[in-house]
Order: C-alpha cells, then structure tokens, then sequence
C-alpha cells in the first residue's frame, strides 16, 4: 500500500510521521484520517519503533478539515447520507454509522503502544488541533498556533477532545477554550497547558527526537507499552481497585520478563539489554484492551 | 409565578439572576433553592438567553444556609421528618426523600444549556461558595470571600462540591480546602484555582458581561449548548470511545444545521447568522442526557 | 502482636508511623506492607487518633522494594508462584492471587478515615515514592528525593499509581513521570506538583504536625472521616448524581450529630464540643464503601 497524504521515517527507532499536504496547509481529509488510524495501528506491531513524532511539512502543522475536500467527514456511503430528519430514530442503521473520522484517529492515538510526541511546527487549527490532544506530549514552535475554533463555525467539538481536553487542562479552562475558540500563539498555548514547551523552529525536531530518546531508550518495550496504556485507561476509572487489578498482572508478567534483566542490570550497575518486543503483549493484555473499549 | 429571593433581568442576551435578600446577605433557604432550580431549568427553553450572570444583591454574594430560617434543607416534609434509627433502613422512603438543596440547584446548573458566569462580588459561604462550583467561570471582586466552611461546623460539603471541587483544584487541593475549612480572600481563591479573575468591585458586572459576549456573541446556541452539555459530562467518562459517539452525533447535527451556515460564512469572509434556537435541541439530546443522569 | 517493621506513636491524637529499617534505607518489605496494610485499617477504629504522619527513620525515606528480601512482592505462596505461561488462562487460581502489595498499601490508605500526611525526610524511590499518592499531602524536606524509576528496571508502575498519578499531577506530566523514571530532588518534585510544600529537615516533622492540626483540631472526627471519604471516591465518578445522593445522606446524618452542635457553637461564637467518634460511623457508610469497591 502506498500512502497518498502522509510520509514516514524511522530514524534509530523513532518513527517521525509527517503530515504532508503542504500545499494544502497539511488539511485533513478522510484519507488522511485512515492513513493516521493505519498508521497507530501498525506500529503497535513494528518492534523496530521505541516512539512516534507528528509533525507538518511545510509552515503548516494541520490547518484543520479540507473544506475544500468532499467533506465526507462522517466516513459515511455517499448514497445513503442520513439528513437531520433520521436523526429522530437513532437505531436507524444510517445514523449509527456516523463516525467522526477525528474521533477515529485519536482513538487509534489512545491505543498505541508507543510514546506519541506532537512537534507542532506551525498552525493547528481544529482537527490539527484536536487530534494532537490524544499524543503524549505537544511541542510547539515559536511560529506554532492553536486554535480549537469549532464555536465560531457553528460546529462541535469532535476527536474526543471534550474527554481528552478536561484531563489536559482541566475543566475550566477546557471550557473557556471551546467557548472562546480563540487561536492562540505558542506562548498562550503553554500558558493554558496546551503545550510543555515551545521550541525556536530550528530546534523543533531536534528537541521532538530528545524527548522520545529520553523516554524510550534503552527501556523495555513491553514495560513502556503496559505503562502507557494503564496510565491513559486508569487515569478515567472510578475505582483505583480495578488499576490496582491490572497493574498487578502487569507487574508480574514484566517482573519475570524484561524486569528480571532491569533489576539485575541496576544489582550489576550495567546497562540492561532488553529483548523482548512491545508486539510480545502479556496475554491478559487483549481482554482487558476489550474490557475497556466499547465501540 | 413570582419570585421572592431572586432578581432576573435580561439585557441583549445576557441574563442576570441577583440573590436578592440583602439584608440576610442572601443568606440561602429552600425557597431559594427551588427557585435557582426553576431558574436554570426554565432559561433552557428561553432563546432570548445567550448565557447567564449570578451576582448578588448589596455587599455579599451569599453568605451561607440562613441559619434563621426553618432550616429545612433537606425539602422534607416536617411532618415526616427521619431521625438517626431510621437511617438504619436506607430503603424507607424517608430516607430515600432526604435530597441535599443544594444539590439540586447545581445538578440544575450542570444541565443547563447555557454558559454560567458567577459574578462573585462579596463573601460566597457554605453553599454561597459550592454553588458557584457548578457554574463555567468564578469572576471575583477584590472584596470578595470565599469559604468552604463546612469542616468548623461539624458537618460535610454538599451541592455536589466533592465531585466538582476535584475537577476545579485537583484533588490533593480539593482535600486541603475541605479539611481547612478557611475563608479565602480573592487573591488567595485564585492562586487556589477557584477564580479565574479578580476585578475591582465597580468592574465586576461589567467583566462578566464581557466574558458572556466573548463566549456567546454571534454563535450559535444549539452549538454552544452541546458543547457545554459535552464537556461537563464527557469530562468524567471512563472511556473516551463514549464521548466520540456522541460527537460524532453532535457534529454531523451541527454540521447540517448551524455548521453550513458557520462553514459559507467562514469561507466568504462574512459574519454567520445563526438561527436555529438553544431551544431545538436534537433528538438525541434527551435520550443521551437520562443516559447520564440516574436521580 | 508485635510490629518489626514500623514504629508507632500517637502524640495529642496525632499518630506518627515510622517506617523503621534504617539500615536498608526504609526499603520495603511484604512484612512492611502487611503491618501499613493493618496500621491503616485499624486506625479507622481508633477514636484516639485523628490524623497520621508517616515518616522514615535515619536518612532515607524509603528507597523502594527491597531486592535483598525474599522479592515476594506479590504476596504469593511460594510453593504455588504461577509462571509465563501460566499467564495465558487469567481465570487460573494462580494468577488470581497475583496481588501487588504496594497496591494493597494505598488501598489501604485510600480507604482510611483519617487524613493521612506523608513526611518525606529523604529518598523516596518506587514504592517509596508511590505509596504516598495515596496520602492527603506530601510535604519533602530539603534533603527527600522523588523516584518514579520502575521504567528503568523494565518494570511498571504499582501500588495504584497509574491511577494516583494523573489524579495528582494531570496526565502529560503523569506520562512524563514514568516515561522519563527520573529521581527528582525536592524542588523539582515541588515544581511538578508531586509536594505541597518543602521544609528544612530540621522543621518537617514540626511542619507535618501543625498540617495535621489544621486540618482535624476540634473538627467532628466522624465529619472528617466523611469528608475524606466522599472527595477521594466521589472525585472519580461518572455522574455527579450519584455524588449529590451520598453527600445529602452524610449532611442529614451529620447535621443532627456533631453538626447540631457545630452549628449551636457557631451562633453562640463558643468552641464547639464535638463527641461523636470517627468510628460511630452512619449506616449507610458501609454499604456506600462496598458500592464503591470491588476488590
């Protein structure tokens, strides 16, 4: 398969993922969309990948939908689009197919296995926005902005981001944000918790492949897989007994795993030498992945 | 019907509802409780309504349950009043009417369609104070209180306070103000993250009306609506594949109603008119929001 | 029974536990989580304690499981330890008791009626560091060090962290945390919202003390437990509804208890004379904390 709308490199184990319709200001179409869902999908299995990075080629990171494009935002058949008058039945077949195409790429984001890092290179406006609120960490250049803008266009927000947003920069502000659906430059986005750091343009990339490097190297691959989706699934549940349940399992299978080289490796003050692979999921890993979706 | 604790006015979209019993500094009673209830559940269906102002009359905001009126905070019936033993039957019905007023008047604010503003202009105690824990942004004058007392009384925070003050402060600062129980001045509250703003006194009523315009002005109000809707409950869900279905349902609502007018005006560089009223809310809506409520 | 890894000593209804192997650096034991897992269990039963500090003997905190003890951290019967391969039937008896006992600590502590304040006099590293998520408040001295470092042994996050965390610190700086498994000195500890406040070693104790003063002198002890209780759970759920419908039960049960007295103290501007123990507790709360657990 060839890809029409994104470009991939793996460069010693971090994977940069660019957006790349520059002509376009990088606007998100529905292929785009499924090339990103594809995307999160595959690396899970891609032991040759420790991280993730996101950016925009050219000045633009994602100027948001292509209101240029067909539109078919909902990745919905053409020939049978519902209209606002099926919406009185919503078991209707037609209405259950709509899917905000947004919504599907931050939830391919929230299952990855991989630290997903956004190098924001320029503006991020509505989806290109949105959809970096699902990646583990957002870097902006000075010449970044961000603008969740959906209020001045008559439209909702979408991509989850009404659940990832709050858990960013909590509610009142999440609020404020919607509401006001101002762009804002890099330094605001940082100030308002958008953002943990804004970078000169030269160094952008430079400090995206720091911090993935930070996180990821020379670290189990299985061990960074569970801690990153307990914390991101945890984090939401009621009852710290059900964490509790998960992280035992997780504890115990990374313990006479990759944990019984680190602990050994720290006892022989050496570098621990990690082999088995983040695709080697623990076998409680699946049930409990479907115990906590539900689309 | 008329109003006895309450003031309402009404100016170019904004309503303002003024605590109006300045000589017990709006000190709060049953029948306050149910008018603030009928308040926020009435302004739904009112599309003369953009957002919603709380102030209160003279120097305080509101200081508290009038510890001189009847005290009956529970809405119960006198004559059927539980005592302690019966608490040892949770299923009589007795204690199954014992219902916080407090309580009922934010879970009202929580539904309401329309962003709410409080407009903090003198000390907010006790339910003064949570109250305005419900509402989308705490604006105080420079001679405003406020106390979350509950813990020097003997008694335990209501008005649902232990589950918004987490999600105003966090939790480890949520825990710090209940146990401390301490009345805050205006400086302290917003370091605490429970203000977003401190204004002097003359400029208090004017900075919450320019705050309802940043918001509301020229938007469109079912938008507006869903998103407010959206956030405060998608916020708390366990699982992010939950709040993408029902934005899903909202976009593509929005999208073929408001949205198209928003997207033409966007694309001809004009100001949208929207008309669809706060009051058509989707089909959707109403079996969406029983949903997510169970009282 | 005797204690062999803790010491005990209640001072003006403050109770001080001392994790007690200074010549292992405090390091963490299945017999030390036993005796935290009692101490926080029974103190819900003691009337004369109302409030907890804990603290580590000689210069260390406590510097994480102790990989010099029998390393069952799970709590398992040795003669049973489950396997890899025994992991591919989760409904097996063995893997069933797979229980991570730091887990068990701050369920513990989670479920304690009493505020409970971590006096963090030196290194706090893995279970060191995580068990005190569950605490009210961690105060560091100058000379404490905070060690999330389970990433570079090839192992995951324990003791409901991955559910503490984020609840503490917001989720990008949970994900940081754990991705990067740094040891943070106590300043960066403070910066990243992991402390309240940082003292001098010469005043933490003195410090810790007059916190928990604060937050229980001549406060109703069945208030606090109350109090604690609701913001920890009501905090996580879904619905504010259900928040409202436990908060009326423990206002009613509290106003006529301590907070009949609290209230006629407060009119009569005298100290209130509070009697009613922490473990008088109100019958519903039984029920209420079974609802909310599911271990």
């Amino acid at each position: 398969m060839t890809w029409t709308t994104l470009r991939h490199r793996v460069d010693d184990g971090v994977l940069t993922v660019t957006l790349d319709r520059p002509d376009r200001l990088n606007a998100f179409t529905p292929t785009m969309a499924g090339e990103l869902e594809r995307t999160f999908t595959e690396v899970n299995e891609d032991d040759d990948v420790r991280a993730v990075v996101v950016t925009g080629a050219g000045t633009a990171f994602c100027a948001g939908m292509d209101l240029g494009s067909d539109g078919n935002v909902f990745g919905l058949d053409e020939s049978r689009t519902p209209t606002l008058s099926d919406m009185s039945d919503l078991n209707s077949p037609d209405i259950g197919r709509v899917r905000d195409t947004g919504g599907r790429v931050t939830l391919a984001i929230h299952a990855c296995r991989k630290p997903v890092i956004a190098a924001i290179n320029g503006p991020a406006v509505g989806i290109g926005a949105t959809m970096t609120l699902a990646m583990d960490a957002r870097l902006m250049s000075t010449t970044a902005r961000f603008g969740l803008v959906f209020g001045r266009l008559g439209i909702t927000p979408e991509a989850a981001s009404t659940w990832l947003l709050p858990r960013l920069v909590g509610l009142p502000r999440a609020l404020d944000l919607l509401y006001s659906a101002e762009v804002l430059d890099a330094q605001a986005a940082e100030a308002a918790g958008l953002a943990s750091a804004v970078h000169d343009p030269d160094h952008l990339a430079k400090e995206a492949r720091a911090l993935a490097d930070r996180w990821t190297l020379g670290r189990s691959r299985v061990a960074t897989a569970l801690t990153r989706q307990m914390t991101v699934r945890n984090a939401s549940l009621e009852r710290p007994e059900d964490a509790h349940r998960v992280e035992s399992l997780a504890m115990f299978y990374s313990s006479i795993g990759d944990g019984a080289e680190g602990v050994s490796a720290f006892r022989e003050k050496r570098t621990p030498r990690f082999t088995r692979p983040a695709s080697a999921m623990p076998p409680f890993y699946g049930e409990w992945i479907a115990a906590t979706e539900n689309v």
